[in-house]
């Protein structure tokens, strides 16, 4: 708050207790309605007041616990088995920041789940493990190790593990608290069970992976990508590729957005997702905006300052940004790339006309902490 | 629920509680972490489980107490003076449903108020005076009752009555609970406190009022309408008109949507607003969809039946009708029309893939009411 | 073509030619082939050539001539009975200016024309004349003198005059030169010969001629406006507000666009229309821009430079501004408006990327005319 | 023309010349006007009347012609040496199909051209030689046999061969006659004569070759693709990988459209290009569409039946495809791969709404070629 942000200037609400005023509000109760000065100054805050506070969660000590839900569970009865990551402030709505939901799902080799579709959109970032698959609406991908993959909202969906010794961990990323925030969730359960997936597999990758579009994709008329995974080594290569012609941006270094390859936006409507690499040493400097994202870490080890909070990470690793909170990255490693991966909430940002952003303005752009 | 959305079926959770899982949820606690299957259920349920309820505000109730505010609390401690509409439901988040927030401001003769802009979108609908005016971005408009106007996301505004002798009442109506939501509201007092308006009052009335676009409409690039407000008078002869060639929709009967010139969309990226005509005698079939809806009676009086409540409605009341919830509408007058006023979060439905509708399949089209 | 544009400077082709060239040429012509460098110069104009000249048409010359075809020709052998204007420089494709095409089409009293419907669009301002009426896709419009109206690409179409005792004269605007120039033309004979119109009339008026729209709006997916006509009342009525708030262009004075209610876009993709108004005695400056004009004097009366050539008109008199051409207009009565009807290919420029605009930079925007 | 496309039918212009009309005509023409009925049936065809006919270039013919140009022109004289591939029916402006202009270009050994910038819009495919290099506003590329690049309208550009021994013939794709039919054409030559390329080579290619978006992308606003070039290897590789999931358009086998990566929609606005491989043996039926194509030999060896008449082509050889002429391909070896490069006029013809198109519907979808 500056000095122009003073709840006791004319202009904001500053209405002090009377026992009349007491007394009409349990009148105003009485109709379902109240009395607008008495929740003003927090409705409308001079910016916002997230609930979400900045956490790390470290792989290395999640990982334990997401193997023991392997015994402790069977998926059947999970419906998925599934670590969730929780924000301190968003436990009524099981955020990890925002409005986004992530989580940890275990499977086991051999293992299958059952197949349905919601109104929730949904990604994967592949953790570890090669035997992965997913069916999306009728096509069947395998996802390795960095991996990024997407269920769009309304697709039926299962997956499994069809790797011999090994489980799989990956991460999901979800809008259900977004979805339930403007009550739109639906729910099915695939009325076979299972779906039986087309005989080729990766068919949107053999198809969209490059930058060309194939035959009808001009009638593709989906909010969301008809591409539905992309793989990390030519996305790794991308950013080799993009990062001979520029440091990218101050605040993120080589950053490139997944797209939907027929709009060129986001890969579906209310989430999008990134890639970045930071060169051996880069540190970025601060900026703010509305949204919130959730990083993991793909590559290396390094570390962020978030609302003067650092926090150092490495491989596996997940951490929250929440929205207009300061926030920069640092590569600690001096001789190899790093890379984050990230997913947000920005095309709702941008829909919604809500998206702002700043630059931190002092001590060259960096925060002070501690 | 139907019979093939049971919470014991597989493809839902359903892990029975046990000693082993109650530690190992506390060591995932420990984490900020949590298991998915303790809460999949609720948060993916088959249909939207919105908190809003129904409720209908009595405009002869809710007015007595409008005019003692006037009274109680001078404007300028209150900010603005107004009496909000809270759901029971929503009460957390001050919202007459779903994510939307209205209520009614008073403002007595020859009053002003301070000038502020805010993340927030806000819209108005005049219930009584003559003498109110508004700055909108160094426009001054003058609204009477029925009048729409609007104060898009990010504009300077202020508010007034120029009456001599009677108070103004209009309806507010804001996404203040939206914003909230995601963490993106903003606040600004005016530098200088007040606006200095342009010497031509309701200029976007004259430049947008007709079917044309003025010179320059091309060069807006903002995203809401440059129209700021529709007058009652030719906004009623439209639906006259319109309903010389339909009865209009079977759910909603004539219905016209004020719409942003430019575009052709909704007159703000996050609310919509509508006025519809029921002819005298006309019901209305029931249907429901994903978006709340604050409804305002512009004229006459019927009766709406919301998941089989029924309330009867005149001049001046106001009620809601929750995300997913059944609903239809008659027009208790033989022999004069009924209009009503409405406000909604359609255009975030639309934005982000959220939109879902059906009609009620039983009973010719209308809710028992027991 | 100035100091920097000289066809013998480096950059430029500049071949000489030669007896071994014409050789070469020779054996170029024998493969269907040429050398670009002999036409390069031609082909790549420092700045657009058009062929079309500025022109004026008189009314008052055209009209005895145009009455005089209802008596040379029946209607039903004409197709149309139609005198069209032909720019000096167009005669090879039959367009008034660039790709359009104007002609003023008569029809006697209680005479009808057979439907038909065909690639190129299609537009007309009535002249004279009350009982014109026309079918488009089944909606019967009424049109009289000053309305403009519209028979969008591929619609089923017939016109009439129901009128007992004047015959209407109309103009008729179309894109033929540029559906033929493209190879993209088609047409055909309606099958029943006359179309069965529904039965109100002036539908779309009635459901699109305020600034709301009508219920099923958002589901209207053609390229072109389901609003047919605008009828000239409230049209001038439109541009008396306007200029309550502005003079306007500094080329065009107060000047607005019918346009597509459902997008804020041209009435049709590839040709949009105007009203203009300027007051008494207001002239404006000179500016040039891509894009072919045709301009039909709908009230008033005053003179336009065109290309440094003096024009003055009066109600009725249409007349051109090719693309590139300065042009100017100057009301030249003392005490009432004067207002210019136009339609151009402007929708094609900006979809094309071709739009190109400038000011008049010498003697304080006005051209000599000598 | 069938039995329902008869200029005799009602419907149609059929007045008979007369004495009184070619006095009648006379007077119109006096006043720069005309008869409509005297031409309405040929500016109103039942279907396409293109001027242009089909046509196939063979590179062994033109290739010696084209190397002699090397000789007897300096590359500064010409401006560029480029021999014109000119449709017999369109000499007029130049076009080898419709209101497109291709012609082949060669450049000797450390030859370099002078940079300019022009309305028109420009695409390249390099047929032979090895050093070839251009430089679109800034950006220096590479390009080899079998690379597509563009030089979008308004760009400077220059061009040069920067290998030893060889020179290097590219095949140039402009809109040049759309241009000049639009009355839009602008050139300018560079006032440095040359431009000073950024240091990095083929920077698009490398920001934007994958199927990510780079940081900044969201703020590219023009109106074509920033990506500037597709070598052949990773444009084949593509080919190959959509094949394994399907056989792609029954009328062009396994074809990919290169696009504008920010958008997804065409390379520019007024020309698209295509890379299309028929599998060994593979012949696709016919179908005939608005727009006009001109067809470059990438790979392989085959036939195209266009309007009834067959074309054997081998690699290097062009060919066109007047717009609504029927047109089908095959390869005809057993063994290999064919691939056909084409640029077209696709995104004019739907931008403006004259896309139609339709499947030959006899002879199980193949012409007779008699």
């Amino acid at each position: 708050m500056t000095a122009h942000q003073d709840d006791s200037m004319l202009g904001r609400a500053r209405v002090a207790d009377s026992p009349e005023l007491t007394a009409y509000y349990g009148e105003l109760a009485d109709l379902e309605a109240g009395a607008l000065w008495t929740v003003a100054n927090k409705i409308e805050p001079w910016y916002p007041q997230p609930l979400s506070v900045p956490v790390l969660w470290r792989y290395a000590e999640l990982r334990p616990l997401v193997r023991k839900a392997l015994d402790l569970v069977k998926a059947d009865d999970a419906g998925r088995r599934v670590v969730m990551l929780v924000n301190p402030g968003r436990r009524d709505v099981s955020a990890a920041a925002g409005l986004l939901y992530t989580g940890l799902q275990i499977m086991g080799p051999g293992e299958s789940m059952t197949a349905h579709r919601h109104q929730a959109a949904a990604l994967r970032f592949v953790h570890e493990g090669t035997g992965a698959w997913t069916i999306v609406d009728g096509e069947k991908l395998s996802v390795g190790p960095g991996d990024f993959a997407i269920t769009p909202n309304g697709t039926w969906h299962e997956h499994g593990n069809e790797g011999e010794d090994e489980p799989v961990i990956w991460q999901d990323g979800l809008d259900i608290p977004l979805v339930n925030a403007l009550d739109a969730g639906f729910y099915e359960v695939h009325p076979d069970l299972y779906q039986q997936p087309r005989p080729i597999r990766n068919e949107s990758v053999l198809a969209y992976g490059a930058n060309l579009l194939p035959y009808g994709a001009d009638k593709w008329t989906r909010p969301y990508s008809p591409l539905l995974a992309w793989p990390w080594e030519p996305t790794y290569q991308a950013l080799r590729n993009l990062a001979k012609t520029t440091e990218g941006s101050p605040y993120d270094g080589v950053i490139m957005e997944y797209t939907n390859p027929v709009t060129g936006g986001s890969v579906m409507p209310t989430m999008g997702a990134h890639m970045q690499l930071l060169l051996p040493g880069q540190a970025t400097k601060a900026h703010r905006h509305t949204g919130s994202v959730v990083y993991t870490v793909a590559k290396g080890r390094g570390a962020s300052v978030i609302a003067g909070q650092r926090f150092e990470w490495t491989k596996g690793d997940i951490f929250c940004v929440p929205s207009w909170a300061w926030h920069e990255h640092a590569n600690l490693d001096a001789s190899d790339d790093a890379c984050l991966f990230s997913f947000n909430d920005f095309p709702v940002m941008r829909s919604l006309g809500f998206h702002r952003e700043e630059a931190y303005p002092d001590n060259d752009g960096h925060q002070p902490t501690g």
